[in-house]
This record gives C-alpha cells, structure tokens and sequence, in this order.
C-alpha cells in the first residue's frame, strides 16, 4: 500500500505508469476498426456489483495488485465511449493533452473556489475562457472586458472591466441552473418584488436538462408542468418559432405569470436543430422594449464546438442578443469530461445571485473588488483546476488543430452520407436543416417505427457499433409544415479517434442489421 | 502535438509520465518541513492572467513543452492545499490512489448518466457507497437494500430491494441543493398541490451553501430571506436548539407557510458544532406525527470522515431519523476532489424529482425497472466514473488504514492543542464543545479582534502557514449562554501529508506573529 501519512510521489509514479499503460492499451484497442469487445456493454443488471462485491479490506493492498483485478474486471461492464463506432449520443470526447491536464489538476489538488485560494485557478480559468471565446468568433462583450485584451498585450494590470465573461461549469444542466438563477434574479431586481409566477420558454426540442433545471429551481412544479416551462412549437425544420413564442409570452402576462427565460437551442440533441437568435433576440426587444429583462440563454452543448471553423458560425448569428451562451468542449473539442463552458454579458446577475459571504470565506482581495470569486458563478462551492485541460488542448493542439479536426469529422460524415443516401432502403433527414452539416446523421428504415427499433437493437447486440433512437417529426422540411412523429435512427459520431474506416464499418454494421430486419419482414 | 485524429496513446504516455514527474516533485517540495514557497500564494490581481496572456496559438505545440512552460508558471499562483502546513479551510485531501484512480476515470472516458451507459460505472458507485456507509457505521437502510448484502454474499441476481442508497455528488452543495428538490416533491406528493411557500431550517452556524441550495431551488427569495431559510437558535456550544426548531416550524405553519426540510450540521465550519440528531429527529416526529413529510438532511461534510473510528461515531447518534446524509471524502478522507456521498432513505423521493426521460435517452434495462440511473439522483445529465477513486482508496488504505488515518490527525491535533494551552497568551476552543476532539482548532490571541486579524496577516505573509479566521460566540460554554461575537482563529489541519513536525512549524509561525503582535501593542 502507499505510505498512509504522506502523498507518496513514489506510489503515484508506480501506479501512475501503470495506470497510464492500461489507458494506452485501451486506447489501442478501443480503436480498432474490427472489435475485440462489443461498443455497448452486455453486462446484466447486477452483474458489476457482484463482480467486485464484498466489504472493503481491513488492511491496504498495493495498487499495481488493485489496479490489476480492478481494470480488467470492468471491461465487460463499460459501454465505450471512447470508440469510434461509438454514434448513440453525442460523443464524450477526451485526448492525451485533457487527461494530462486533469492528472495535473489531481495532483496539485488546489480549490478554486475564491481568487485567493489559488489565484492562478481563477486566472487561468478567465484566460483560457477569454482565448476559446476569442477562437469560436463570439462577441466581445462575452468576455473580460477591454482590458483582458489590454493585460494580453502587456499593459498594466487593472480591474477587468465591463460585465462579461467565461466560467467553466461540470455540464450544460448546471449552466441552464445558474441562468435561471440569475434570470430570476435580475427580474426582481428591475421589477422589485415578486409579482406572479415566473415562466421559462424553450422549443419542445430543448434539452431535457432546461425543464430541469426549471424543476430544480422551482421555477415550475415538476417535469410535467408545462404552465411555467412552456415548449414553443417549431417549424417543419424543429426550429424554435419566434412568433410563437412572443404569442406564448404575452399571454402569459396576460395571465399574471411573468416570462424570465428564453432558452435557444443551438443543435438540439435529436437532431441537431438550430433556433434562430438573430430571430429570438428581437422578439424580446419587442416584449421588453429597450432594456433586457428576460435572459436569453443559448445551450449550444454539442454544436458550439463546430464554430472553431467560420463556416458554420451562422449558427450563433445573433448571439449579441444572448444574455449566456454555452457549450461543451468535453463533447466534441477533444477536453474530456467535465468542461461546460459559458459566457455571460451580464456577470453582475451571475454574481449578484449566486454569491453570499459567510466569515470564514471572506478575503481582503475580494473585499477591495480587484479580483472574481468564481463560487459566486457556480452552485457548488468547491472547484477543480479544470482549466488546466483546456489550457492543454487548446495549446497542444492549436486553432488551425482544432479546425482540421471538426472539418475531419464533418467531411467523414458528409461521405457517410452519400453512402447512406445511395442505398434506397434508408432515407436521411436533409442535413442543410440540421444543424447544416455537422458530424451527427438522422435516418430511417423506410417502414415501421418497429423495423426502426429493430434495426437498432440488432447493429447494438452485435456489437460492432453502438447506435442511438429518438423521435422526430418525419420527414423534416422547410416551411411550418411538421411531420409526424416517427422513430429516427441517431447516428452521432465525433469520438476523436474517428477515421473513415470506423464510418465505414459503422455502415456495414448497419447494412447487416438492415438485411435481416427486411428478410425477417 | 499529439495526433490530432487519434486517441494517442503514445503522447498520453510521455505526457503523463512528465506530469507524474513533476507531481512527485511538487508532493515532495510541498511536503518540506520548512518551506521553499509560501503556502499561501503572494500573486497579484492580474499577475496570472498576464503571464499566459495572449491568444491561443496557431499551431499546436509539443505536450512536453507545454508543460515545462507551465507548471513553473503556475507555481506562484498556487495557494498550496496539499501543504501539510496549510490550516486555513477544511482540507481538500488527496492521494496516489485517488489521483490514479481519476487517472482512470479521465482515460477511460465513459459517462455514467444512465446504467446502460456504462453498467460498471453505475454499480460500481452502489458497491462503495454501500462499503462506506457500513465502514463508517451508517443504519443499513440508507444502503441498496438487504439484497445489495445477499449480492455481496454471491446469491443470486435481484433487483435491488428496499428505498435506500448512496450516490457520490460534487460537493455537499449539489446535496443540498438535490435533498430540498426531493423534499419538495416529497412534500407535494404527500399534501397534493402547493400550498404556502416553503421553509427550510438550520442553525445560523449551518454552511453557507444550504442558504444558497435555498436560493437555487427558488425556496428562499434571496441569500437575506430569513423567512423562508430560518437559522436557528444554538446553544453556548452552537449546537441547534431543537426546541427553537419546533417553535419556528409551528410559527411558519401558523403563517400559513410549510416547513419543508431541516438541515442538521454535524461539524460545522465555523468551529465544528455538531447538531444533535437524537434531538431533531424526535422534533420533527412531534411536528409531523408518524409519517415522515419534513425531510431531514445531514451535512457532515467534513467531521464524517471521523466516523470510520467507532469513538467518533457518537456525531451520527440519531441517524435513523435522517433522510439523507452527505460527507466529502474530498476533505479529510484521502479522495481527491470532488468525491461528496450522499446517501438517503428514500431514494424515490430523489428520483421522482429528478427524473425526466425523453426519447434520446430512454434504454429498455431501465424500462424494466432492473437498474438505476444515476442521472436521477442528480442536477447534471452527465457523470465521470467518479467512484474509482473511491475504490481505489478504499482498497489501498483498507479500513484499518482509515482509522489510523484519522487517529494520527486527531493525536497530532490534541498535542498543539497542549502546546497552545501551555502558552497562556492564547486561549483555546473547548474541543469536547467542538466535534470533540477532530482535527480543528479554534483559538484566540488573548485581546481584540484587530490583534487576532493582524496575527493571522502576518501568519499568512511569512508564509510557512496559512491560517483561516471566522467569527464566533466567545468563549463557547455548556448551557444555553452564548458568548459574544469574535474574531477567531481557524487552525484546521488534516492534509494528507501532515506529521507532527509541520504542525509544529505551523506553531512556532504562529507563536511569532503573536510575538510581533504582542510587541506592536
């Protein structure tokens, strides 16, 4: 066992090599493109409790005889993410520089949670959030202020100014909690007082994570309570309809209820349907009039990585209007979980709502207002150096890196897609209204809803890829004209080994699967 | 650059290994009786920000260089936690099992939001919340039920029976923010409809973050509203007064408001009160007859480390009575951060909250009620295998290892204790008052406030310590007279690597402040 009565560099070496041997054998195998194990694990219900259960052991053992039952033992029970024939959600990416940036974040062990608990956390941190604002083209208001730039050039070192920012939250779900909060905040303080119950508004194909967020904050009384979470209808193409929405808010007010957040999804999870802001934005200025009163959030969770590349920017057109913006670069931009990034151009709500004092965490730099105490962005307390791994991804692989990537990907799907499209069994959804050609495919079985779900649960047992169902209006078209409803085949790639030989036996796995749902009729 | 298109195990290696080695370097120096760096970091606003400033690079850069440039430059911007002379919060342990085991996490790369997701992730994380809530003495209900045990014993395969379970949160912030989602929902199931606001109840020493889960969850209008987050009363040894609790409860009812959750402190931060659960718990039977509808919550965020020693078990007395208990292993039990478990007795007030399922994520193993998805127990969608690191320690240290652990602190702290008693310029929390007999110590410099403040100042700019203060009633005595409000002094050791040694550094920089001080009049 390591010595009990200090960090042991000796144990963390010795079980460290070890550890980081088992990842690359994993990575070797995980990447193969004729599987050794199934993508999804076929482990029973029970199955991994009882492979390890048992009480803890009174006495220590040593890691390397740990490490050596426990790795290979989960194999069976892990479904795995990190494959490139992975396509049944969004991917989870990770990659060398993140994990190296996470282990170094492990081992220094600091807390961010004030300026003064490790400066260097904090700073990091609004560098790092500042750079990637920077290289996805968002607005300047989203970051530190002029002087962030100024301090980059060199220049004296001054207050940040301005009212915005970047933090790095766990998830997407948490950014959503923090908006409401914030949204909710600033709300009463224009308005004083609390009048009336406070309403979100999404698309009926937001995230599951913005109704939730809305029942974790009491803002509505459970997931079915569709009176403060309303979910606009879209058009043919699932995207947010703006009229709808200013009609959904007054009537509201009407009602006695009072809007407090629009949240636009930029690449929704089904189909990676993207609301328009340059749209949305001016429906609240006509709500509101000159002055923001109802925040505007954009969950860009998966899509907003693709914005490294300028082409498909036009999925933020708009963002001056939003009040936070966020995405996730542990899905697609190589920074392993877990990294929410979100900007705010109004920190004083996020702060204002979030932050309290108690004495044992007060400090004199934050008392003379020189510096952030990123708690009081965040609902926990506590916080990881998180910043190192994006600092490492971004420095290790650079913006031209980044953008090679995403265009590898997106070009790896366009393929996919051709092949997809030339065999006339399936029909795809038109790719140009989702999300306009990022690395995620819709598709069907012409037929049954059933010959759908069929397909899928005989690619998922054979084990060669891993696909995903949701439903969707079908077929998707421009216009108001929706489809009806009709199981969908998500085929979500994007792990960051992915070649063009795991798209390609991803569709031969398909084929097969498709062959013998036909032949069984 | 590592390869961009690939999980490159090659660059995972070479970069972990020099990050290894610079860890084990940095646990070396950090670990040195006198210090080569100040444990407090002496960065200026700005400093850090300035350092790295600049926008991403172009090209990608090698991880080695990247690395040489960067953790040197961190350096001075780390306040060092994993200093054994750090004293100034509650401290945020780590060690080589838990940083492996996260190693492992981050390289594996899986997300655990549902079981199907990846099985071993979920159950896994039911195995060592059960381990630990048995080592540390928990009533087995807040486990996954008499079968989780007949599991252990290799019987056969059954769903998991009875209303229990643990779950490992962030921080015990995310507790408390999920426990008053559930009690709401608890609440509302169980009186139909929505009747008054909500109230919910800790002592004015409780954590500031369960005035904050307040806020979040929208139960409380604002970190001031003492209507609706009531701080009760404590005694000399700020220990809750359950008869001001039932006083306040029938006053909220009285008008027309509905006492909804109480939060017991078991170690508070201030100075280590523990509330008493044998007290409360029959308080909230009184209110609410035999069924229980006001949920009880327990934080013990950092004292339930010291419940792997049956002597320190006398905190958790009452336990039966609670719905939900969390501690963070992430303070004082050698997992890194963020390791908070949270167990409950009744699971399905937390999944029936939290629960929503849209047709992306629907899986048929959760359709038959087999398994449990953890995203149901949680805010965030997605969730890192965070219970390898808990494995891993708990493997490596055994049970045995813990308690000597805990019982080498304990000793190390009872023996300052002597030294600073001895000193009669000082006078000392009585620590049968405060958690009886942990690894805090509160104390004061005989004198003003504006003498302890100076004494901590000079302290923390030498730099071989880093003290904390808070505010206290002094002294704390037996009985209901509290004393009057003061500045006092944190000295809260408990790093992994402490030894007698440095907590004699500790005090000997404490002592010549106080000399200075002493000396300035």
């Amino acid at each position: 066992m390591p010595d009990l009565h200090t960090l042991d560099g000796d144990a963390l070496r010795r079980g460290g090599e070890r550890a980081l041997e088992m990842l690359a054998a994993y990575w070797s195998s995980v990447q193969a493109i004729e599987p050794g194990f199934p993508v999804g694990s076929t482990a029973k219900p029970g199955e991994m409790y009882r492979r390890f259960a048992g009480p803890a052991p009174e006495s220590g053992r040593a890691m390397e005889d740990v490490l050596g039952g426990l790795v290979p033992g989960l194999m069976g029970g892990l479904t795995h993410w990190q494959s490139p024939r992975f396509a049944a959600f969004f991917p989870a990416n990770t990659s060398a520089p993140a994990v190296v940036g996470d282990l170094l974040s492990s081992g220094l062990g600091v807390q961010g949670m004030l300026w003064a608990t490790s400066p260097a956390c904090t700073e990091l941190e609004m560098l790092v959030t500042d750079q990637l604002a920077r290289i996805i083209g968002l607005p300047e208001a989203f970051c530190f202020g002029q002087t962030g730039q100024a301090l980059e050039a060199g220049a004296d070192a001054k207050p940040f100014e301005g009212n915005g920012g970047g933090v790095i939250q766990s998830t997407a779900s948490d950014a959503a909690v923090v908006a409401m909060v914030a949204a909710r905040h600033r709300l009463r303080r224009l308005d004083g007082g609390r009048e009336g119950r406070l309403v979100v508004y999404a698309s009926h194909q937001s995230h599951s994570s913005i109704t939730k967020a809305a029942v974790v904050t009491g803002i509505a009384d459970g997931v079915e309570d569709q009176r403060h979470v309303r979910l606009i209808d879209t058009d043919g193409a699932l995207r947010m309809d703006a009229g709808a929405l200013l009609a959904a808010m007054r009537e509201d007010v009407a009602a006695g209820r009072r809007p407090a957040l629009v949240c636009a999804t930029l690449g929704t999870t089904s189909t990676c349907a993207v609301d328009n802001l340059a749209a949305i934005g001016p429906v609240l200025r006509a709500f509101d009039g000159p002055s923001r009163r109802v925040w505007l959030h954009a969950d860009a969770a998966f899509a907003g990585a693709a914005w490294v590349c300028p082409e498909h920017r036009w999925m933020m057109r708009g963002a001056e209007h939003a009040d936070s913006l966020c995405f996730n670069p542990h899905k697609w931009l190589l920074t392993g979980f877990d990294c929410d990034v979100m900007w705010t151009q109004d920190r004083a709500s996020l702060t204002g709502s979030l932050s309290i004092n108690p004495a044992y965490l007060q400090t004199s730099a934050a008392e003379a207002g020189a510096v952030f105490d990123y708690r009081d962005w965040q609902v926990p307390l506590g916080r990881r150096f998180r910043a190192l791994k994006l600092y490492l991804v971004l420095q290790c692989f650079g913006t031209e890196g980044l953008r090679r990537y995403i265009r590898g990907h997106v070009e790896i799907a366009e393929r996919l897609e051709a092949l997809i499209a030339a065999d006339g069994r399936f029909e795809l959804a038109d790719r140009r209204l989702t999300g306009g050609g990022l690395s995620l495919l819709c598709m069907r079985l012409k037929g049954s809803d059933e010959a759908n779900r069929r397909l899928v649960a005989l690619a998922n047992a054979e084990g060669r890829t891993f696909l995903g169902t949701t439903v969707a209006p079908w077929p998707l078209v421009e216009g108001p004209q929706a489809g009806t409803p009709a199981a969908v085949i998500r085929l979500a790639l994007g792990s960051t080994g992915l070649t063009w030989a795991h798209a390609e036996a991803v569709w031969d796995a398909v084929r097969r699967a498709a062959d013998r749902v036909v032949a069984e009729g």
